[in-house]
Formats: C-alpha cells, sequence, structure tokens
C-alpha cells in the first residue's frame, strides 16, 4: 500500500471549502472500508445530447491493488448498457458517508457532516481471472467480510457474465466536515441555539429467507449486525 | 402535485434490472423526502478531456414546484467553480437510500436493498426571490424539518451570495430492491443460509456547540433526533 499524501489535480481540487480537504491517503482508505455504496457517473452519449448519469452500486476498494495509488473495483453484468461507455471514457467515482445534521442559527449555515471521497479515471477492464475472482471476493466481504471464505467458487458462466472493473486511487480526493455549525457572531450573541445531530448506520437483525429457516446464522453475518448495529 | 405514474426515458430506464423499477410518483416523492443527500453528476470540460463529476450535496424536493413534475431544488455559493458548467448543460441527480445487505448463497448473487431516484435534466437558475427564499427554507427543513420557520430572514447579502437551482421532476425513474437473495436452487439446496440485514440512519443526541451550552434544545431539533432515533 502506497502511503503516499492524497495529491489531487485540479479536476479533484474543491473551488470552495478547501479547508475541508484531507490530505492523508489513510483516512482514504478508511472511509472506503467502510462505505457500502458508490455512485458512479460517467458521461453518455456525445455532442449536444451528450449527459452526465450517476448510477449506485457496489463497490471493493484494494490499496494493494495493482493500479497506481491501488484498486478501486466496480462491477456490473456485462449486458450492462453503461459498460461500453465506462470502457470508452473516464467515470468519476463518488462515495460519501453521511455523518451528521448540522443546525446553525441561520439557513445560511445550516450543512451537514460528511466524508467524501472522489476518484477520478479510465476504469481497466479485468481480464486476469485471479485478479478477477480477488475482486469479486472482495466486493462481496466489503458487505460482509468474511463471507466469500464460506461460498462455493464462483462458476465459469458466473464469471463470463460478470465484468470487473478497476480504477487507480492516483487521482482521489476526500473532504471532510465534522463538529457543529460556523455561525456569524450577530446570531451566537442572539442566544439561538446551535450543534449537529451525529448521525449512522446501523443494522437491524439479520433476516433469514424462507429457505434458510432453522439453518443458524452464520458468524461472519451475525458478526457484521453485530458490528453495525453496536457502534 | 402531479400524480402522474413515472414515465422513464430511454435515458432513465435501466438495461438490466427492469422488474426492480418503480412507478409510482408517491414512492418518488417518499425517498426524496426521506433522503438528505443527492449526488449530482455533470459533465466538465468539452472535446476528449471531457469528464464526469460527481458531488455530494444537500436539496430539497417540492412535488408543487413550478417545474413539470415537481421541482428539485439544488444550492450551492455562486462562486461555486460547478456552478457555469451546470447551468450550461444536463445534469443527472442520484438520491439513494441503502436499505440492507443481502447476504445471498453464493457471491454472484450477493446484492443490497435500496432505494435509488435518478433525475435527469437542464437546471433553470431560481431568480425570483420568493421562490428562492422558499427553496432555501426547503433545503434547512430537508434536514431538520421545521427548523427554517425558527430563523431570521436570510439577508440580502447571503441571498446574493448564494445560487439556486431548479431541475423539473419530469425525467426522473425510481429502482427498488427489497427482501431476501434470489439463490440458485442447487446452493438453496445445500443448505447454506441466505437472508439480509435491514439497516438505516439513526441519529444520536443533539450536542450543543460551545456557545449553546445552557440554551435548551429547540423542539424542532429534539424531534428530528427522536424521530431518527425511534425508527
Amino acid at each position: 500500500m502506497t502511503t503516499a499524501a492524497l495529491s489531487p489535480t485540479d479536476r479533484t481540487t474543491a473551488t470552495r471549502g478547501r479547508h475541508r480537504m484531507v490530505a492523508e491517503r489513510a483516512a482514504l482508505h478508511a472511509l472506503l472500508a467502510e462505505a457500502m455504496v458508490a455512485h458512479v457517473g460517467l458521461t453518455v452519449g456525445s455532442g449536444p445530447d451528450a449527459h452526465p448519469l450517476v448510477l449506485p452500486t457496489a463497490y471493493a476498494a484494494d490499496p494493494d491493488g495493482p493500479d497506481d495509488g491501488g484498486s478501486l473495483y466496480l462491477h456490473g453484468s456485462v449486458a450492462a448498457g453503461w459498460l461500453p461507455t465506462v470502457l470508452a471514457g473516464q467515470v468519476c467515482v463518488t462515495i460519501t458517508l453521511l455523518d451528521g445534521l448540522v443546525a446553525a442559527r441561520s439557513g445560511f449555515h445550516h450543512s451537514a457532516n460528511y466524508r467524501s471521497a472522489v476518484v477520478l479515471g479510465r476504469p481497466r477492464l479485468v481480464e486476469d481471472e485471479v485478479e478477477k475472482v480477488r475482486a469479486l471476493d472482495l466486493v462481496v466481504d466489503q458487505v460482509v467480510p468474511g463471507r466469500s471464505g464460506t461460498l462455493r467458487p464462483h462458476t465459469r458462466k458466473e464469471l463470463a457474465a460478470t465484468a470487473v472493473l478497476a480504477l487507480p486511487l492516483a487521482e482521489a480526493s476526500l473532504k471532510v466536515r465534522a463538529g457543529g455549525p460556523v455561525d456569524d457572531e450577530p446570531d451566537i450573541a442572539a442566544g439561538v441555539w446551535g450543534g449537529h445531530v451525529p448521525l449512522r448506520l446501523v443494522a437491524g437483525e439479520p433476516v433469514a429467507d424462507a429457505d434458510a429457516v432453522g439453518v443458524p446464522v452464520p458468524a461472519e453475518v451475525a458478526a457484521r449486525a453485530a458490528a453495525l448495529a453496536a457502534r
């Protein structure tokens, strides 16, 4: 894993709120390890009809992956409409966790606490089978750590039906907001309450499907639910 | 509010998972009312250097807004680098709530439960001051319902520093996944556990900032935290 500081390019540098940018690569990897949904942006079409499209998707990050800065893996059906588009150009993958509501003393200063990573680049189609299997297992383990090791191997048919893309984590930036509001002095002096409300994603009890009633909840599923319940 | 069913265009129709698309406009509005973060996609630059950019942002939806299908409001600093780009072209706004982890009996069928709205269109700069103030209040109330009515009015300077954009909710689609995994028969017969883990965003206790210690937590902030704690 590279420990080089994040060096955002012009394309990933905020024009506003630069003081909220975080340069520690470890903080980027911590966010990527914790979140479970990425929003992938691509440009569809060309010329005056071109338009952006943003789709939510599962992902996994491998700080030690073979791409510059580590690898961000995405996957999808080989039949997905967006796949050729993604492979033909650049994508932007944004991964955000909402950490809190910020109730300021004016509408203007209302905000949210969050961590958000923006990764830009040209994805690579993963063709090596060992890497492909490893990436798919990482995507499963992103959702339920340790789950992939308990499952049967992927079949040839499943691997053929699935496309895996790798995006270098080289051109990446991280923006973080935490804490309470930044209010104007007159509003503070007026005695209005200001503060924040922490938010976190928590899990309920695992729900067995109809065909699994009576089968014990596997340790890794129970551990995942417990870890997300106890925070 | 229009009650017309959602009629996604080709651009907002999933090429995969069409059975997960939901046509009820009420379901779209319920998601837009519940979520707190939008991911806005835009295309930056032109020609071979053009690339997508996806940024998280606050928003508010007004089903009765003046745009076709109702209005989705975004706001930002007039100094934001993305503002001219957004006004020059089309944007894609995607709003996703993660509702659960789906632990299938194979890696291939692992999934997530979610609700995700995709809205495409050309934003309109809101120039009418009454609409602009109302939109900014809606953005505050999206985070803490009722908060805007307790705050001092926006100042001229604040309004001048803030750009408000409205996107029609006409070209919108909604995709929903719920429940347990869809597994293959042999994996079910093998007796592997399959099911899902519900997820929800919950709030902790409101945290007063240093200047608000001793000031009672306002009713609307307490109610927001309680509503998000009790689900």
